[in-house]
């Protein structure tokens, strides 16, 4: 089971076991994904029957029916859609409040999803059309779910950082100087690490186990799942934890 | 990628190498699942400010969603809260028809639904509540959606095994022997392989894998999946393949 890090305190032990167990999260969905081929009308922008393309309609009111019961009352969780989500229609959750209330509202879902449709996702799937529309639409959002909850968790590792050294933050931070935030956020050999860590996890979890010697062919190309990392999810992590400190002394 | 049997001819090959596949895809749920704690308000029969369950809730109306845009036209889905689904709002995709349409209405979600609640999910699950309600329904529905898929799939074996040796399915059809279908179906060698490669399969998706030596603790006992599997998931879908193989002729 993972570590609840919001109902304990948080550390930076918790912050990170939740940032590699939500690794194999994102490597199980694109997994899953990868099970289809691109199924391309899924994000023509006007399918028939539906205002918008199939994916638009499917992330809009998924997230419409799980904002009504209390997703985006987690500090965790971020939504694609944010404009017209409907009211929570169940009591709040009283989640602790561990992060400053100036965070809350960044919110770069924005650029992952132009990320994930417009450079990711054709490295990882093959062409053809299986009519699984729907199946494929899903598997985008659960993607698009787990990689936005690992970006935005960035908020969390700004927030552990802060406190552990808020005298090396602080100074700038009061000069709103990104830069300097950004070197202070940044370890190359922890990121080397990450890499190879996740490189190996596609190649666990993405062969195919028998009975007898695994084949060596990955469902998901490893160093696809390499490279998102390097290219794309570390840096916009980044961009949030710098947008976090930005505000933190607000 | 997944080889999309409706696209082909349904062999014995195509529909094993789904088979196979699907484990993988019943198996990265669970861990996802195992993720959270039971949480159990979500099973409360009431939940406060939504009619019946919060589980009941999700998955009727996430059904409801994807419904009206097609999932349930796929010969491989088969919905949990079947009436009142609303009407289809986009154009019938032509899925190759593969079955005997006798077989169309065949649906033991209900049975999936007790056994996935009532026995399976206290077994790989811990005790415990960190208020991510709406992200454990959503992995119930995942791991529901997947073991409903895997276990109707039964259609498709059950086809493809009457097609290879109509001979000796017919007699046992025509007399409606549920006994005589059970026994040709049934292969204990090949339901103890399938046990074992899905323990492995738990043990090698489910493990924590670091850089260094990979730790001996699993997400979800093996034990457990290799159980499913023997208790449930192959005798539920030895029931559909029987069910299909009574109507088969029809």
């Amino acid at each position: 089971m993972e570590k609840n890090v919001l109902a304990n305190t948080l550390t930076l032990d918790s912050v990170r076991e939740s940032l590699i167990r939500q690794e194999d999260t994102v490597i199980f969905y694109l997994i899953e994904r990868a099970k289809y081929p691109i199924n391309s009308p899924v994000y023509h922008p006007s399918f028939a029957g539906v205002s918008g393309s199939l994916v638009d309609y499917i992330v809009k009111h998924t997230e419409a029916l799980q904002s009504k019961v209390g997703r985006y009352e987690s500090p965790e969780e971020y939504p694609f859609f944010q404009e017209n989500l409907p009211r929570l229609v169940v009591p709040t959750y009283n989640y602790p409040q561990v992060l400053h209330p100036a965070g809350a509202s960044i919110n770069i879902n924005k650029t992952i999803w132009d990320m994930y449709f417009n450079q990711l996702l054709p490295l990882f799937v093959s062409e053809g059309n299986d009519g699984n529309y729907v199946q494929t639409a899903t598997c985008d959002l659960q993607c698009l779910q787990a990689l936005s909850r690992r970006i935005h968790y960035g908020k969390f590792v700004a927030e552990v950082k802060f406190m552990d050294a808020p005298e090396d933050y602080g100074p700038a931070i009061q000069a709103q100087n990104r830069d300097a935030l950004m070197e202070l956020l940044t370890f190359k050999s922890v990121e080397e690490m990450v890499k190879q860590r996740v490189k190996k996890k596609a190649m666990v979890f993405g062969q195919e186990v028998c009975l007898g010697d695994s084949k060596g062919k990955y469902k998901v190309d490893p160093s696809v799942v390499s490279r998102l990392y390097e290219e794309w999810v570390m840096p916009l992590t980044k961009k949030v934890q710098v947008e976090y400190l930005l505000c933190r002394l607000d």
